[in-house]
C-alpha cells in the first residue's frame, strides 16, 4: 500500500483546502507576513504515532522544513515530541487543525489496532485483527494505512479488490455452494474469493466449494468454534482462511480469537476512532 | 448551513467513487444486470438520525427512488427502519457502505451531540454545547451538520468565519489587550473575534480590549468560575461571551457548565466518533 | 485573509490550463525550445499595484525566477517595472496574458479602492469602503484580496459567514424584530447577523433587537442622517454599526459616508471594474 | 462557440460552490426547509441580456424550475423581468449572487460589445468588433460568449486555435518575412496566421509573407490609413484581413474603424465591463 | 467490475469536455438553436459492440434519447445501426465524436479479445485470455470493461488489487522462495500473490513457496511445457495457477495456450487496438 | 503546441492516480522503504521515441532524477535506452506502468506517422500527413503531440479551433454554397472554415464559395484527381487546401497522396495505434 509522494499531497491540500476557506483571517491579522517560526507537534497522550509521513509530506508541499523526531508505528508518550517544523509562520499556523486532524485520527486508529493486536499476541494467538471498510468516508487510505501502522490488516481497500458475497448479494444468488462455484469460474483469477455466512451448514458449503475465505458474521464464539471443528474434520481447515466478524471488542476479542478464525475484524477500529490527543506549539517566533 | 443538494450530491459521488474504484467486483458476479430490489436502512442501536437528508441526495442522484421514515434529528431506536430505497440492485449495493458510513458517522455525532445537550438542558443551564474545528479531514462539513443536527453549536465553519486568537498567535503578537485592539481595529466588520487566553487576567484583558468572545483554555472549573466573578465585577459580563475548552468530558460537562459560560466546547464530539450502528437489509429481490 | 502558497498556486494553474487550452501554437512555432528569455512587468497608467504576490507563485511554481519590484499596494507609475521574471522563454510567454488579466484586474479593484478610502480619509471621515459579493464568479478570493490591498473592506467572504438578513429572507420571515430575536438565538455564537432594511422604523428594530450589523439599502443620505439620528437617541448608536449601500458612487461617496454610518458599501468596486493596463515585455532573448 | 448544457452546468456550480462556502448560514436560519417561492429576476437598468442561457441551465440542474422572459441578446429595459423562477425558496437564494453576478457580467459585457457595433453599424462601416484574451481569469467561456451575444467577434478562444505572433515572438524570431514564411510552413493548416506589428514596413512584410491577418498594434488611425493605402498599392488588400488594436476607445473607435481595416478590437469589453444592474425579487413565498 | 451509472458519467463527462474546449464552433454556425435530430449509431465493420452502455450514459446525461439495438458483447455485421438517439442537434453533433471514439475503442478491444478467446475454445482448450495493465493512461475501466465484453480476463486492475512480484521486485528481493514467503505473511489475506518467473526452477520455487499464480516470462512455448510438467510432478499443479506472458500473438497463442497454463496475457489487446469502425449519421433534422 | 511542464505534470499525475488506486501494495511488500534505484527505460523495437518529455516531466514531479538519452523524435533501435532515472525505488515502480504506457502508445503514434510522411517524402510528394480527432479519449494532447514529433500534421485540436462543416451539418444546412457563404460571413475572422464534401460539385461549391480547405471525404483516389483537375481550371487551386480523407492505408496512400491534395488524414494513426515496445529495467538497486 505504497503511494508515492505526490499522490498523497494531493489528497493533503485538498484537506487544507477545505479547512482554509477563503484564508485564514485570524492569522493574517495577528502575524505579519513574512514571519517565521519553528512549530513542534507534541503528544499530549501515550499511543502509536502514524501520520507522521502525511505531516511530512504536507508540510513540506507548503514549503515548511520538517524533521520528524518518531517514525510512523513508533510508541510514543505523553509530552513525546513527534515532529519539528520550520517555516513561514502564517503557513504553519493555516495547516495547524488539517495536520493535527489527520494525526489525530490516524494515530488513534494505530493506537487501538496495534493494542488489540497485542492482546492477540500476548495470548499467543496467530489470529489477525482486521479492520472492514468501515471508513470515515474520503479517508480510506489514511484510515487503512493507520490500521497497517498499528500492525493490522487492512481487508479490502475498496469494492475492487476481493469479491465477498454477503447476504444482501444471496438475496439474488440462492444457494451458497452453487453460487460460490459459479462466481469462482466467472471471476478474474486475480480474486479471491470471501463468503459471509450466516449458518455452520453455509460455512461448510462455502468452504467446500472453495471460497478462499468463510467469514462469519454475527457468529457467538461457540458457534464459530463449532464450525471450524467440523471444517477441520472435513479437511478443509488450512485451505480456506476462516475469518470472525461483528460484535467483536476490545472486551471480548480473545474469546473470538480463540475459535480458531484466522482472522478477527472490527469496524470500530476506523468508525469509532478515538483520537490521540496531539497539539502544535509554536516556538521561537521571528517577526520580518 | 444550507447548501444545495446538488453541491452536496457532489461531495457524495467523491466519496462513493472512492469506495467502488474500478468497480464493485462481487456485485457484478453475483447480481444479474438489471435486477432491482428494496433497501431497508435499518438502526441496530439507539440514537439520533442525522444523515438522513445526505442518503437521500446520494440515491436520488443515483437513480434510486427513497423514502425517509425518520427525519434528521429524530431519536431512533435500535431496529427502527429509517429509510427505503428502491431500485436497480448493483446500484443499491455498490453504494451500501458510502451511505452507512456516512449515517453511522454522522448520527453517532448527533447522538452524543444530544445526550451532552440534554444533560445541560436538565440541569437547567442556558449553555450551548459546542463542537470545534476537529472534524475529519475532509468530513467538514458533514460533521459539522450533524452537531446541528444533535443540537449543538458548529462553532468556526473554517479558518475564514471569524477570527480567533490563540496562544500561537500570541507568540508573534504579545500583550492580549494590544493584540486585540489591533485586531479589532484591523479586521473586517463582518467578523467577530474569539481571544484563547491561559489565565484569569488575559480573560479580562481581552473582555476589556473588545473580545467578542472569551476562551478558557484548560481551566479548572473553580479557575472559570473565578474568571467569570472577575468579568461580572467589571461590568463585562453579557457584553463577551464566554467559552470553556479542553479537558471537558461528558463526566465532567456539568462542572464546566455550570461556571457562569455560555458555551462549552469539545473536540471529542468530531474527533472521537462513536459510531451509530446500522445496516442496510435487501428485501424483494429481483432478477431481470 | 491568508491562504498558503501552494493553495492559491492550484487556483492560478486552473486559470491558466483555461487559456493555454491544448497548447501556445504560436510561442511552440516561433521561439526554440530552451529559449530563455527576461520578462518585466510593466504598468501602462499608474494605480495601485495588486497581484503582485499572486503572479510570483504562478510564475515561480512554473519554474521561472522572479523578482518583484514593487509590493502589493503600492502606489505605482505610467512606466514602472512591477516585476521581473526570468526563465524558460515559452512558458513565459504562454503564461503573459493569464498573469496580466490577474493583475491588470487586481491592480484596477484596488486602484478604485484606494481612490474611494482616500476620498473617505481627506474628509476625515472615519468610515470604511466596502465591497460586496459582487465578484466575478470564481474570482471571489482574489477580488476580495484586492480590496484588502486597496484599503477597503471585505464584507461576507461567501454565505457561511455572516448572517445578513435580507428583503428576499423578510418575505419569509415576517416582522424585523421578531426575525432578528429569533435569528440571534438559533444561530452560531461565532457570527455575527446583519439586517438590511428599507424603513427607518425597520433599522431601528433591528438595531433594538440586536442586529450586529444594520444595512440601510438604497436609502437617500438624507434618510440615513434621520436615521441614524432616532438610533442615536435610542441610545443604539455604537451597539450597532450600521451601513450604507446601494445607489453609492464615487461622485456621491462623501454625501453617504458623512451620514453618521460606519461603512459604506458599492458593488462596483468589483464589478465593474476598470483594469489597470499592464504589459509585459521580453528581454534578452536568448536561443537555445 | 456551443457547449452542452451538462458542460456548461459544471462550471457554474464550481461558481456556486465557491460563493456557499459550507453553507447558506442566513437561509438556513430564516427560511423554512421545504419553502417554495416565486422569483424573478428583473433588470435594473437597460442594456442587451446576456447569461439568461446560463442562468436557465444553473437553476435547472438545481431543480428549480425556469421561465426565461427574454432570450440572450435582446435589448432590455429597466424594471424589466427577465426570467422567472419557481422552485425552493432555500435553493434559490443560496444561489442568488452567483445567478446575479453572471448575468450582470455577462449582460454588462454584451451591452457595451452592441453599442460599439451600433455605433459602427450606424457609420456604415463594415468593420467588426472584437474582443481580445483579456478576459476574467477563468470566465474566458462566458466572456466570449457574451461578446458573441453582443454581435461582437470572438477572436482568439485560447492559445491553441490561431497562430499570433507579436512582438515578444519576434524578440526571439527576428525578421517579419522570414519568420511568417516559416511559420506557414511549419503550421498546421488548420490555422490562420496573424501577425502583430508596430511598423507599416512591418506590416507590408508580414502580408506579403502571406499572413492571414495583420493587427496594427497601438498605431494612430493616421498611421493605419497610411498602411492601408500601401497595402492596396501592393493588391494585398482583401488577401490579408487588417485588425486595429490598442488604445481604441468608445470615444475614437470611428476613427479606427473608418482606416481601412476589417477588425477593431478592444480590451475593454471584457477587461473594464461595467454590470448590468439586475436584482431577485422573491414573489408568493409559501412556507412548508 | 460494476460502476454506477453516475460516476461513469462523471469519466465520460471529463472526455467529452476536452473535445468540445470553448465549444462546437461549427456546429453552433450551422445548425440552429433548438434543431432536433436522430442519430444512428452505425458500425462499419463487423466486430463485437462494446461501450454501447457508456454511449447510453453520456447521451442520456446531455438530455438525449437513446435506444440501443444491440447489447455490449454483440455480434455486430458491417451497416449494423447499433444505436439510436433522439435529441437536440447541437448537443448530439458535439457529442459525436467523443461517442464514436470511446466505441470504436472499446469495440476494436472487445472484437480482438473474442477472436482470440474463440480460436482457444474451438481449439478445446479451458485458458482464459487475459489483458494486462497494458492500457490506455486514464482509460483503464473502459479497456478492462471492454476485455470483459469480450469474453476475456481483465487481470489486475490498478496497482492495489493483487500482489504480483516481478523481475524489478526480486532486484530488491533476492531469492524467490524466501520472498514469496515473505510476502505471503507479510501481505493481506485478502490478496493473491502471483510471481513472474524468468527460469523454470524459479517458477518451482514460487509455486512451492505458495504464489496462488506464477507468470511465466517470455519463456518459449517449450520452455513453458517443461516448467509445467515438472510442477505437475511436484504436484503443485493446481494448487497454483500457471499463466504465460510476453511474445504471444494472434498467430502464435495456441502454442502457448497449449502448454498447460490457465490463463495467457497479452499487453496487445489493450496497448495496440485496432479500432471498429463506427460512424453516427443524423436522420430526420429539425429546425426549431 | 507547448504546454508549460507544470500543466502537463498535472495530466500526467492524475493517470498515474489513476493506475495506483490505494497504492502499491506489491511494492511496499517486496522493496524496503528509502530504497533507490536506478532505472533504465529501453525500447524493444525500433521505432520513433515520442513522451520522452513527458516522461520527464512526470518522473521529475516524483522526485525522480532523470536523463534522457534520446529526444522526443529521434529514431531508436530495438535495445536502445531511451532514458535513465534514478531516485526512490518504490516511486519508480509504482510509476513504471504509467510511464510505458504513456511512452508506448506516443512512439507507437510518431512512429507510424513517420513511416507514412516518409513515404510521401520519398515519392517526392509534397502532402502532409494528418491526424483527425479521432484519440483516445481523454489523450488528445498526448495523441498529437505524438503525430507532430513524428512529423505529422494534428489538424484540428478539438471542437473550437476550425470551422469543420461535415455531412451531418449539411442535414441542416442545405446548400453547400450557401452554407459557406453563410458560415464565412458569421464566423470568427480567427478561424479557417474547412468544407468536407463528397461529390465533386460540392468540391467546386465549397470552393468558390471561399472555404478555407476543401475535404474530399471517402472519394476514391480517382475521383479526387478529376476534382482537383476541375479545381485548377477554375483557378480555385492554392486558394483552397485540398484534403483527402477516409479509406486511406498505409498501402494506399501514394495514390491518394498523388492526386493533387495538399493533406492526406487517417484516423487509424491515433485510433489503431501499434504500441511500441519498451520495457523498465532497475539497476544497482540499493536498500536504505
Amino acid at each position: 500500500m505504497f503511494l508515492p509522494n505526490k499522490i498523497i499531497e494531493e489528497k493533503l491540500l485538498k484537506m487544507l483546502a477545505e479547512d482554509v476557506g477563503q484564508g485564514d483571517v485570524s492569522t493574517a491579522l495577528v502575524v505579519p507576513e513574512g514571519s517565521t517560526a519553528e512549530a513542534m507537534i507534541v503528544a499530549k497522550n501515550s499511543g502509536v504515532a502514524a501520520g507522521i509521513e502525511e505531516a511530512k509530506i504536507l508540510l513540506e508541499s507548503l514549503g515548511v522544513k520538517v524533521k520528524a523526531l518518531v517514525a510512523d508505528g513508533d510508541n510514543v508518550e505523553n509530552g513525546q515530541t513527534l515532529l519539528k517544523a520550520f517555516g513561514d509562520a502564517r503557513t504553519i499556523l493555516a495547516a495547524e487543525r488539517t495536520l493535527l486532524n489527520l494525526l489525530s485520527r490516524m494515530s488513534g486508529i494505530a493506537t487501538m489496532t496495534r493494542r488489540l493486536d497485542e492482546k492477540l499476541q500476548k495470548a499467543r494467538l496467530k489470529v489477525r485483527v482486521a479492520c472492514t471498510r468501515k471508513t470515515a468516508p474520503g479517508l480510506s487510505y489514511f484510515d487503512k494505512k493507520a490500521v497497517l501502522v498499528g500492525g493490522g490488516e487492512t481487508h479490502r481497500l475498496h469494492l475492487d479488490d476481493m469479491i465477498l458475497i454477503k447476504d444482501n448479494h444471496f438475496a439474488f444468488a440462492g444457494d451458497v455452494e452453487k453460487t460460490v462455484r459459479k462466481a469462482r469460474s466467472a471471476a478474474s483469477f486475480s480474486k479471491k474469493i470471501e463468503v459471509e455466512v450466516s449458518t455452520v451448514e453455509d460455512a461448510l458449503s462455502a468452504a467446500r466449494a472453495g471460497a478462499d475465505i468463510v467469514m462469519f458474521d454475527n457468529f457467538s464464539p461457540e458457534q464459530i468454534r463449532k464450525a471450524c471443528t467440523l471444517i477441520k474434520k472435513k479437511r478443509l481447515y488450512g485451505k480456506t482462511l476462516l475469518e470472525a466478524s461483528g460484535g467483536i471488542t476490545e472486551d471480548n476479542i480473545l474469546e473470538f480469537a480463540s475459535t480458531g478464525v484466522n482472522i478477527v475484524s472490527l469496524g470500530e477500529i476506523t468508525n469509532s476512532v478515538k483520537a490521540l490527543d496531539v497539539c502544535l506549539d509554536v516556538k521561537n517566533p521571528h517577526k520580518k
